[in-house]
């Protein structure tokens, strides 16, 4: 954030002096600057008097480039606009950060559906076999959904704006350098209006610039977007920044639900390549990536709806909500940063155990095909008939311990061939078929 | 939820017919139904013990249709192709009205913003006046939150999608009715690939049909988006619903946030066109639309993250976060809904105040144009000069109850001219010109 | 709530009556009344006009009892005090059942933890095998959640206070009948004090009483609790009900995430009696108790924190705050209702099966013992030489399926006797008497 | 928590030393040791691959102690004991400044009250002017909530235990130094049972010793409470830390909401005694503290309900939900320190200025006692009557700006006397005596 902080202020300058408001020597004396000289404890210690970072940074900055600068310092801002910036400028770096490690985990996850497309594996619905499905098709679905985040997080991103509105919004301080009289009201671009008080932009050496032209020149200093009005109340950044991180967190957090599940002791169809330790058992291997995924998926809805409910911001500048903000979407990005690394990790990593999952399709006796055996047996014998030898020859087989399919053909008259294959890894439906046709999507351009 | 869940069992059963799976008489029969001989209460009691109320249902529909049609019910599908599909229609239907109101809401703001472009009022930060603003860049504001948040619901509500995926997501119970082998693996339209146990797509009375002309089909009768995949657990459309609730709540919120402050007796800038009553003081005019909003606005975040937080859905049907939510997605849409009708009456009849506004830039004894007096007196005298004389004169602006400018005019040389205007209504900076700005996005398409 | 709010409405004119304040004939005319006669959806529509719903149903109360007694309805209240007061009614009501229910829970998982109190299973640390616990312990755990959640509920439900405040809190209605000069600012009980403009607690007809008779007297006619000040504003007991019940939420929530583990089909250690069925698959018996749970525990953490950010309420009645906690509140009862009642019967029916978790217990090839084997070879050979020897013995164990016992001993010197206990039944720890100790816990009084 | 850490290792160490299972020497070692010699960023670096800070920090602190030392250090323990531990001293610690800040709080806030007991001032509803209350009432009334929140936080408090559980919570490693064969099963000061597989608690030299003598001995060492049973799967302590955290937000937010409103511009009733500066504007003065509990009470909630989600722990360890407490909690406690500080320094130069409130009084024009003149003319009128001559004096009120007074006066008939006292200053209902009530309360012992 300090980092941050003293980017906008150099682009500030740098926005100013292209456009012949402030002195050339001004920016480069801001550009000279690094963080190293600023003490971080002294100025969060000092933030809490005025409400807010940047005023004991501004005096720190004013005091490191010397009088003769720093009048052309923060020239015209209000602290917002440099916070706002300095956030978004985070936000950007780390969403990118974040973006990579999703790409990454959606190519290995395509490789990994690609590879098991048919893999056969018991598909559980409300924890209890239902029916076969194969990994390729779950591992497909993971993907999908990483995918559905990447998209709206790189989308929020683009649209990520610089702020600079001065104390209320209006610009006025950018005005008020020059006192002449205004002759048009308007930004270069709009139609232009009959003139009604609106100051002009006009730079303190006298030179005319819009203050549109400021607005862009800033932005494109920052590399953000240029915003169309100033967003001091006007939150859309960050509730999207909310909302996506919010998605990212929930979308990994399926993946490591999925896994935690499949790599139970007693499921052991997948695990963690190299398994976080333990401090007390020295054999285990714990998937700590999943778990720390996990986590982060029970903080970042939270943390969404602050963001989200910050857009309920007062006035001109909000007495609560923008505060509220500046933890929650750091958090959020911390949060979703590690979550989308570790998961990376963890697809990397995964090792998937078809023998197992195999194993475990047998576990029901057969039972995870008798939504299959419901249908051919109907079509034999009739539905009520159906039903009533399949619920028979159910409870045998839970009971017993035999196949359904031996409970079937005992009670079917002798030397009735069994009307369906009780084989489960032949009755995968669709998904070897759903997984091609899931893979065949690609991130949003 | 129950014309839903009858509309999309008709609709099953209609695709299925115009594949030539089950007779036309079927469609006909479900089509002839409606809700009145549904017992919702019972319904709902029976509901808990399977946990879902798609499986009473089914049973009664079965019993409303008689034996004949009854196997051609429900034929295939599984309680959560049902029920989310129909969750799909009511976001759908509801999300219509609240476009609508949102739509209604942008326009009366454009209007309002364009009349008050240039209407002079205190910009407020943390609460104090800062500079002054205009009315018609704070309603510019709002309809821009107002067109972010109708612009991602109208995006959300194009993707929403119907759900077909059968027991684990497979599509399996739909090949399950012809055990003839399969010849092919693929969805038409996908590359195909050898066979590897998927079973075709075949109907009941031998007709052959993609499985993907079935989800094609069955999207078609219902009106909704066909989705890539089954998205039984991939929840990106609840999620995504959510996070555009949550959004709208956000933005109506600052509305309300705002009209409540404005209407306050001590500011009484604006007012609702016709407030609510009192029970116990006659006189008493309640800004009740702005209450009901901000009331929906504090809890609407807290739904989105709850099903931002139901992305976390573990195996092929979750136990618990599917069932978390069908009542937080109603919810929200109930309360999206009621916030859009009752922020569309709140800015249809807004009273607004020029006269007031007016009155309150004067109540800080000029000090609101003190950013402006500090630029033209560092001009003239030099900053530090400046900055001690304009301390010295605000102080006693705000002690004595003298304007500053007389304060000001005191402190300078005697015959010097007041190097700045005092007027704060020319002090508006490029507000009317960001208005004109603001007023120029349209809705996305 | 409206069965509430028209017990309130008589509960307020019996307390009146009681002082004489107002005819006895008011109070019988409104004790005679019920609730079939109110139109609720007309009033739920009404309601919308003046933002709450107790203005129209004034209304139609006057009505119904006619002119002579209508002046004596409501006198003096305000619809907060209706409202407030309702809503602890129907919570004090709502929370009965809830205790009730958990009183029950805890009871047999009293007679669960006791009976299993030595039963060997797994201990499960990040869905790993870690050490060996006992199922009595686990279910002393729940238990100790349940009663937690119970005494948090139960001390909240006795502190639920009537409300009574007039229009901003400060009772002045009931003063405002009689217009004589006051000659008391005092409640009774509280001590005297220079009389300074507060007016007295005189009745309509004359007779004297004090208002913080009246208030007692109301509490006294509605079974709540007498408060110290109006809690228009100090929302302390919603709150209060807010967290308990998400506690609830929250402890029922790790009863159904435990079941839901332990009831998987490749774990089977537990079942829900009687499970419900799916549409789909006939045999198919899912845990829709323990999934009704968890997914009110999903909930209910998000409705608490609506009702803890309700505590914000500005002013003598804040404009949305307030307002926000209607449905909140229900919603948070019904859903902890519903789970408590859910969590009951599902502890009643848990089938517990002894042999699978014992079966389990062997899935690590003795592994789960290796900290016993590790303390107890780091005994006889020294630190590092043990570690050295059970991570090789431990992979031999992994990869080759060998028990560890084994290939501990085909590690040491032949002959050595294997100096630790290989079973895992063995290695309990003071899990049979922490379930003791937790057993000897009683609900608090 | 680094230092949390550490002690808790000391204490550990020192209670086995105490009951001679360990070398006293072992104990002094660690006594000695400080936090200076580790390297916190390389801990958390270190800490993501096993998914803990413990045991890189063992590792590290059997380095630090030496070979000799290192197998007495964290003996029989589990990361979870020492992280959960360490967390309840960090948040015993933090709670103690929360609660001295809430205790100052509370006492300043008397002071106000009883001096304002009787000030006049406006009574608001939904933002509206309703009746008069006092300032007194307003302050008594923000203490009630502070002393709320401060006897729920100081209950939790004194409850919160050390954790010591080993590897699953059954203490088994504390019973694996020593493998001779149990005598008993119980915990001393429990009925004695049969034996049933329990290991005893003995210590590595030999010494008897009852494993609840450890855990007494290790609570008593953190200067905790001693649990009833390991907590590391039940709870409790934070999540109740939780929602009393969260109350605390919610009571400080209404204050400061309070305070916002109160200190707006035009409403000027009260002042922060030196508020925050402006970087744009030299004379404004901000209500920074008023921002900061605002900002604080935004969040609080939502962490209050990730610690009630957390609840939700399967297993006998939760992968995810256990980690999801530990920065939750940190922020919670940071949160709440922050705004208990800045709430204590707000309240402690709170600038009260019973001359606006005053002045406000009359914005209404006399309709503030409008319930009065209701009330008095009903009686003296007629209840229809009255009405209507109320609400045409009420709209002349409003719209000419005539006192109500007179208003009425002008439609009584000639001569009348007018029925109320139309002085808002004398209408404060029980509001001074509501104060002395509210004040007689004291915290909690």
């Amino acid at each position: 954030m300090l980092r941050a902080m003293l980017a906008v202020e150099a682009a500030l300058t740098r926005a100013q002096a292209g456009l012949g408001l402030v002195p050339r020597a001004a920016a480069d004396a801001l550009d000279a600057l690094d963080v190293s000289g600023f003490d971080l404890r002294e100025l969060a210690l000092r933030a809490r008097a005025g409400g807010n970072p940047v005023i004991p940074f501004v005096a720190d900055l004013k005091a490191a480039v010397g009088p003769e600068v720093a009048p052309y310092v923060h020239r015209g801002a209000t602290s917002q606009d440099i916070l706002d910036t300095a956030l978004m400028l985070v936000a950007r770096d780390a969403v990118a950060l974040i973006l990579a490690d999703l790409d990454q985990a959606a190519a290995r996850l395509k490789a990994l559906a690609a590879a098991h497309r048919a893999t056969p594996m018991a598909g559980r619905t409300l924890t209890q076999h239902a029916v076969p499905t194969t990994f390729g098709l779950k591992a497909a679905g993971w993907r999908h959904l990483v995918l559905d985040a990447r998209d709206r997080l790189a989308a929020v991103r683009r649209t990520l704006p610089a702020q600079l509105g001065g104390a209320a919004g209006t610009l006025a301080a950018f005005t008020a350098f020059t006192p002449e009289p205004a002759d048009s009201d308007r930004l270069s671009g709009m139609p232009e209006k009959t003139a009604d008080g609106a100051a002009p932009a006009a730079g303190a050496d006298g030179s005319r610039a819009g203050l549109d032209g400021l607005v862009a020149a800033f932005a494109r200093e920052t590399g953000l977007a240029r915003p169309l009005v100033p967003w001091h109340v006007l939150r859309t950044p960050v509730a999207d920044l909310g909302g996506a991180l919010g998605f990212v967190g929930g979308a990994l957090g399926k993946v490591a639900a999925d896994v935690l599940v499949l790599g139970r002791t007693e499921v052991g169809e997948v695990a963690e390549g190299d398994g976080g330790g333990s401090s007390a058992m020295p054999h285990k291997s714990n998937p700590v990536r999943a778990t720390l995924v996990a986590a982060a998926a029970r903080r970042l809805p939270g943390l969404a709806a602050v963001l989200l409910g910050a857009l309920v911001a007062e006035d001109e500048r909000p007495a609560g909500a923008w505060h509220a903000e500046w933890e929650a979407l750091r958090e959020a990005l911390r949060l979703a940063g590690g979550a989308a690394h570790a998961a990376e990790r963890l697809v990397a990593g995964l090792a998937v155990h078809p023998d197992r999952m195999r194993a475990n399709l047998a576990l029901t006796h057969g039972l995870v095909v008798a939504e299959r055996a419901a249908a051919a047996l109907a079509a034999s014998l009739g539905r009520e008939r159906a039903r009533t030898l399949l619920q028979e020859a159910s409870a045998h087989a839970v009971q017993g311990g035999a196949p359904l399919a031996e409970a079937v053909a005992a009670l079917l008259p002798p030397g009735t061939p069994l009307p369906f294959d009780p084989d489960p890894t032949t009755y995968l439906g669709a998904a070897p078929a759903l997984t091609d046709a899931a893979l065949t999507r690609e991130a949003a351009p």
